[in-house]
């Protein structure tokens, strides 16, 4: 097993960290047979973001990447902009808060106060905002080998990651090619893509040339968020909303689900997707890893 | 089958409608091996979520019962406190709304204006409200047979759904002893949890000598909800959160998670447990029901 992890953690950027300390937690229960049982559980922070003086949300994290998670998330949600000029991201480990800040006020903030002199809150805006973010949205037109999406899922699959180590949590890898980049997890699904939106933000990454892959459903707030990104290409081992499909064909990102060792079934951008793997070559999933997809 | 879908009915004061026509959508798509696939996915809309003249939130759901999911949500979020009269919960299908009205203004109105005034927004305060609802939140110290959690875990397993349906969604059961009364399913795990709730507090049930069961992880806002409720026992297929460990063993609250056929963890609450089964006597789950828990 440790060659083929060695081997597994070739090309990326960031993979998953199972050994770091401060993310998993080895907790003392009874089993069904009453023997002891010790297993190892995800941790889970809460961590309050801002932009700038404005409160916008607490989110429940493992705490790995806040500041990726913060940027990710206000991008995501379309509450920075894309001219906006991020001249700061302030991480306070003690008040669990995270402080992006910009030149100026942001549209969102202006937006908001606007908003809370008449409804006096900002949840509900959330969502509507993100819809208003897709309008005019059109995904590149690449084309998607099945070769590289059954490359991507032995590997991802085979990765060492929190979900093999302690379940309970979502991975979302950020890939290009056959080759996984950079592989998030958190408890949500949600923040393990906004903190891979939040490195591609700071690092300057094209979005044009990637495929995401999901462990976690094909909702329509993932596709907003993939399609927010920028990414046409999404792919998951877990299976689709019909909304969620909606938005993919109307924004032009190619949509693969079920996908689980040679199965897959494409509900989006079929015309992109170039078959030039034989099924019958693909090796089914290990029991193990079909198994951990029940954690979701 | 159909004799065992009717058995398996039996006892259910609301059972999931797999056939209801507003709930699923038949999706036009191409399989692995470039056939043709019809396959049915779950609706999912936006409802808006209104406390008299505040907006709240908006969340994404399949449709059904938005009137339990309103009133769920605001109790367990703590902003409908035990004292507050509710006099209506008005559904607009068009609008994609609902108005859950009191007599007067809540209490959460008006920490909400004195909130407005400084951060100008309500999202942040949400999970502070819901944690500090929690306490002196002690729930009643009641036994838990083993034979009682794998009778709940074949029948609810066995039961027509959406999950087994068309997958990607939620379960939620409220059950007493081997019974299931209330099985509701949403995209989200925590609505189906706030429709139980919203179905408790429109009929005034007891919530003392009940068991949730979900198809979905013990994080944190899973144990906060179900301790909201009054419910002494969790129980879930899967895993668990460091923090909804913890949180459970705070209020007293019985949990049990990775249940899979004979199999389970029991990680708080351990001395209220009553291993009255053998698990040698229990079946293994059927792969498609292990299969099925990966679109979670």
């Amino acid at each position: 097993m440790q060659l083929a992890q060695s081997d597994d953690l070739s090309g990326y950027v960031i993979a998953p960290d199972p050994a770091a300390p401060r993310l998993t937690r080895v907790v003392e229960g009874v089993d069904h047979e009453g023997n002891p049982s010790r297993i190892s559980v995800v941790e889970e922070r809460p961590l309050t973001i801002f932009l700038n003086g404005q409160e916008i949300v607490t989110a429940m994290t493992i705490g790995d990447y806040p500041e990726y998670l913060a940027l990710g998330f206000l991008r995501n949600q379309g509450m920075l902009a894309t001219g906006e000029v991020v001249c700061g991201v302030d991480y306070d480990e003690d008040l669990e808060t995270v402080v992006v800040r910009t030149d100026g006020q942001t549209t969102y903030e202006e937006k908001l106060k606007k908003k809370t002199r008449t409804s006096g809150c900002a949840v509900g805006t959330v969502f509507g905002d993100m819809m208003e973010g897709l309008e005019g949205v059109r995904l590149p037109e690449v084309e998607v080998k099945t070769s590289d999406l059954y490359a991507l899922a032995s590997k991802i699959n085979r990765t060492p990651s929190l979900y093999l180590e302690a379940g309970a949590i979502h991975g979302t890898v950020l890939c290009q090619g056959a080759r996984p980049l950079v592989y998030m997890e958190d408890v949500g699904r949600h923040n393990a893509v906004d903190k891979i939106a939040g490195w591609m933000l700071s690092e300057g990454v094209s979005a044009g040339d990637k495929t995401l892959y999901t462990t976690g459903r094909l909702t329509s707030e993932m596709v907003i968020k993939t399609a927010m990104m920028g990414i046409p290409v999404l792919a998951s081992r877990s299976g689709f909303t019909a909304w969620g499909v909606e938005i993919a064909r109307q924004v032009g990102l190619t949509l693969i689900g079920r996908m689980r060792g040679k199965r897959f079934v494409c509900l989006a951008g079929e015309e992109r997707v170039l078959r030039d793997a034989d099924p019958a070559s693909v090796d089914e999933e290990s029991p193990k890893h079909r198994r951990k997809g029940g954690e979701a």
